[in-house]
């Protein structure tokens, strides 16, 4: 039925997300996974480590992200670049939407793999860092303009798989670093809110 | 000799610190923190659940947050709504700069507790962005605001913590929250990379 048939590693992944999503991570064995993929044990274990691979997975991503960072026109202003790079790495999601999603979907069950989540996203911080250092810029700036990226990195992503179909992920990226640079500055409409009253 | 002679719960703190810098986090038993703070086991017990509560307690942080940002007179620009939030809630750590520190080293090394820290900080983020809603403002923007705010936060935090007694952390916060809203968005002196020529 469907239009394309994945590989052994395809429907590794594939085969693990579904159990993940339907029966739990913890719950999960290797076993189990290789069996819907319709494979070994030991192929499971020729393309990951463990059932936790599967879901973090050394990627092209940080790849990507520095070499977007490194080879963008300059000059250029900090967050420019950053929108840049990451606009260049949406297609590592796009290309497998579906994954994606039921990937956060297994990750947002599991307090566990969140912070794990976490501690990939601070890597992919430093690796953006790094990139504009070697670009020219000082220290300090590069850093914070790095954390804001994957701050508005995670924002665009929720908002991509919370909302399938209705932007695309780069456009969510473009839309989300123009709110970190115009909406988060100006003055808002809000203010403390007055102390609650006599019940109504 | 010191000028204070804090309590045992200060104690414990303080033991447990130097233990975990000198020896490492792992290597450290509570009956040893017990030992040189120089009470029971029992008592530690009474303070704090295991020897990871003591480097991550619940702390007044995440109240002075949500206190400060719901009540900054506004209207006030999302940023600096989070300027002023984070402003408020550097004394909690400026009153104890030196176990902070020690802190910092012992986190810094080991990586089971920076994920921590990573997961204590995104907690963080949501209180402040809770609190952004709270006032009225759109939630997008509060979860974005409050993401750049945690990671000028951690920016500054090290800052502060790698130049002791240059600056207040109060100063430290203030200049990387305007580094976010002026250098980040300028175009800066930068570019690609030539690419390497012949060995000169």
């Amino acid at each position: 039925m469907g239009r394309w048939k994945p590989d052994a590693r395809g429907r590794l992944e594939q085969a693990a997300m579904e159990l993940y999503n339907d029966k739990g991570f913890d719950a999960t064995t290797v076993a189990e996974i290789a069996a819907r993929a319709e494979v070994t044990e030991r192929t499971f274990y020729r393309h990951f480590a463990d059932k936790r691979e599967v879901l973090f997975q050394p990627n092209a991503l940080a790849d990507v992200l520095a070499h977007a960072t490194a080879t963008a026109a300059g000059p250029l202003a900090p967050l420019e670049v950053i929108a840049h790079a990451l606009t260049e790495a949406a297609p590592v999601f796009e290309e497998r939407a579906e994954l994606v999603r039921q990937r956060q979907a297994v990750i947002a069950a599991n307090p566990e793999l969140q912070e794990r989540e976490l501690a990939k996203l601070a890597s992919l911080a430093s690796t953006l860092a790094d990139a504009l250092r070697e670009r020219g810029l000082e220290a300090t700036t590069a850093t914070l303009a790095a954390e804001i990226g994957i701050a508005a990195f995670k924002v665009a992503f929720e908002r991509w798989t919370d909302g399938p179909g209705r932007h695309t992920l780069a456009r969510q990226i473009r839309e989300t670093m123009d709110d970190a640079t115009t909406h988060l500055t100006a003055p808002a409409g809000d203010g403390p809110r007055p102390p609650s009253g006599p019940a109504s």
